[in-house]
């Protein structure tokens, strides 16, 4: 897997790109809805494709608890299990188990857990999670690492650096012998640079993950509550030393500053629950900031939640009904707001690609956060 | 409002017809999906309108408490404030009381109730139920009615019967005035027909409703509990003395037999939740009987919920993946049911109509029960 590079800012180091997979292209700066157990959360592939998602992440730590992988390989992997021929990234696992699971075990061979659903005993090695997501059929697979939070001690995130290496050289050697759904080798593995906030850590990392050649290269391990400036500092720094002609990932990230702040550090795809989760609490996004559709100032308002919006929600339901349908429990409301928001960040992507093209980046920006910060009304 | 009978079958007394409003014109039988807070549960508009929703329900007990007619008067109207243009029928609340409120107090004026939400105190008479469905705009408006539990002895059924032509007489009075809402009084009134399990009952609140000549007419208390047999004798009972040229909808009715036993009798429409809220516990109406996608037998069964439907569920996705999103507690799953069962529901009652008007509806009633009968797995 290659990125290729359609144009470049001249001002930041943003990027636009194009990555083909083996179930089709996806243009970057790309942002990925989140499908943990396999679905986006209220949200049903027809509309996901009219907000013009064209990559999703689902969760390989979720889908190994349940359904497992017995039931997914009978579909004949999670395209046709979850009925989505687009691009899918499957994450390793590795963040949920130092967030999700019980019990953890880390040793050098992998990581021993209880599962946080029924407590029953796991073991995942970096073999085991390799193999998983090969019969998931992702499009692009993703090594299992040893995630720390923050703040973390230089010895701590150290060990979890050198563990990191030692299982991302275990996962791509694995990836590098055939499996019964993995023909031509199209399914693309991406190493993940660890190191917290430390940069010689963050650097050593990424040096050896280039010299082991992965297909692409995520930034793991931020956004777990790091100031934001950590975060940028880490990205900008650590980005350095990846390759050009690779897709650079920023995992978990973030609000749309935080989409800014990396894409113009040259991050080409991010994956965040805050579009969805947010939706979800009624909290909308927009180009006037976020506010929650559920506050008493919207009982009356019948403007929709973004004007101008092309998204189903906004064409077709006023603030008023929507805060209605989260006073009364009802469902509709979360798909809605959860369906505006992730049309609003699609969006949003398009036009950071379209800016960057059009030598505007710097100025989109801008503009974009100009109006964004100035008028959001944060009630969440 | 009238009926205007396309065919009649000729050895039941199955009827199709059409009946216009002045949001358009349904089709009839006609089954109406139950959008109890003005919303049909899980489901949006655009999904409705793929099942073939040609007019729905909605509560005007629930939306008098939440959002309360200053917000749906706000938006001009309850079509507006969902953003459906088709025909609705608003419930006039009764049925609510009798069976959700908390310390009512029944009177000749009308019912003293607390809301079954947060205890405030309201008292509903027949002429503000009529002026608050006025200002909903609702199609077809219900007279407020005094709805009796199954048994109930012959003195309370006929105090209610007493009871509910009064009110009855009050709403047709109140309806004939002019409201703000009612430019040239397009809106339709419906009287119900009271009297439990009483002929003699049944028979003169009937009589006595023709006589005050309303836009069509129900048949309430029913399905309340009683035993299939004495729904379907007070129905066919009651039904002869109801006009040829008016609807005749039978309130809160059911199961696919129930609609074919009703059907059979003459009745044109149809409310009920069993549609949906099966699908929202994942029991799913098929023409081989209903049964439920949680079970195990589904974990790697590639079949859609129904071979050879054409709703998005069925076209889209596996019995597997559904039972994956019961088993995790995802929203699509609940979405995916109740799309089906809807799609189900509106296509069984357009197989209905086209096979009266082909003079084949006996045939097709057994053909369509011995497949479901003899097939169906009642699993929940």
């Amino acid at each position: 897997m290659k990125i290729d590079i359609i144009a470049k800012d001249k001002v930041t180091k943003a990027r636009a790109g194009r990555v083909k997979t083996s179930h089709g292209e996806f243009d970057t700066p790309a942002f990925m809805p989140v499908g943990t157990q396999g679905t986006v959360k209220t949200l049903s592939n027809n509309e996901l494709d009219d907000c013009g998602v064209q990559i999703l992440l689902s969760n390989a730590y979720h889908l190994y608890l349940r359904p497992g992988e017995e039931i997914i390989k009978n579909a004949g992997g999670l395209h046709k299990f979850m009925n989505w021929d687009k691009p899918i990234l499957t994450d390793s696992g590795g963040f949920q188990v130092f967030s999700l699971a019980v019990l953890r075990k880390v040793s050098d061979g992998g990581v021993e857990f209880q599962s946080h659903i029924d407590g029953s005993r796991h073991m995942l090695t970096p073999e085991k999670m390799l193999e998983f997501q090969t019969s998931l059929g992702s499009d692009i697979m993703m090594v299992l690492d040893e995630c720390v939070h923050y703040p973390c001690e230089y010895e701590m995130a150290k060990r979890a650096v050198v563990r990191t290496l030692d299982w991302a050289k275990h996962s791509k050697e694995r990836s590098e012998k055939d499996f019964d759904f993995r023909p031509n080798k199209k399914q693309a593995v991406f190493g993940i640079v660890q190191g917290a906030s430390y940069k010689d850590l963050r650097e050593d990392c990424a040096k050896m993950l280039v010299k082991m050649d992965f297909d692409g290269y995520a930034l793991g391990g931020l956004a777990v509550g790091e100031p934001r400036e950590i975060t940028n500092e880490m990205t900008q720094f650590t980005i350095e030393f990846l390759p050009e002609d690779r897709p650079r990932y920023l995992m978990g990230v973030g609000e749309p500053q935080d989409l800014f702040d990396a894409v113009s550090a040259g991050i080409d795809m991010f994956d965040c629950v805050v579009p969805t989760r947010n939706g979800r609490n009624g909290t909308a996004f927009t180009s006037n900031g976020r506010f929650s559709v559920r506050t008493a100032v919207n009982a009356k308002e019948l403007s929709p939640v973004e004007e101008g919006c092309g998204c189903y929600a906004c064409m077709n339901h006023t603030r008023s009904y929507i805060r209605h349908l989260f006073n009364t429990g009802e469902i509709l409301g979360l798909k809605l707001v959860s369906l505006h928001n992730v049309y609003f960040y699609q969006s949003l992507m398009k036009k950071m690609r379209q800016a960057i093209i059009d030598g505007k980046f710097a100025k989109f920006r801008a503009d974009f956060m100009e109006r964004y910060e100035t008028k959001k009304k944060v009630v969440t």
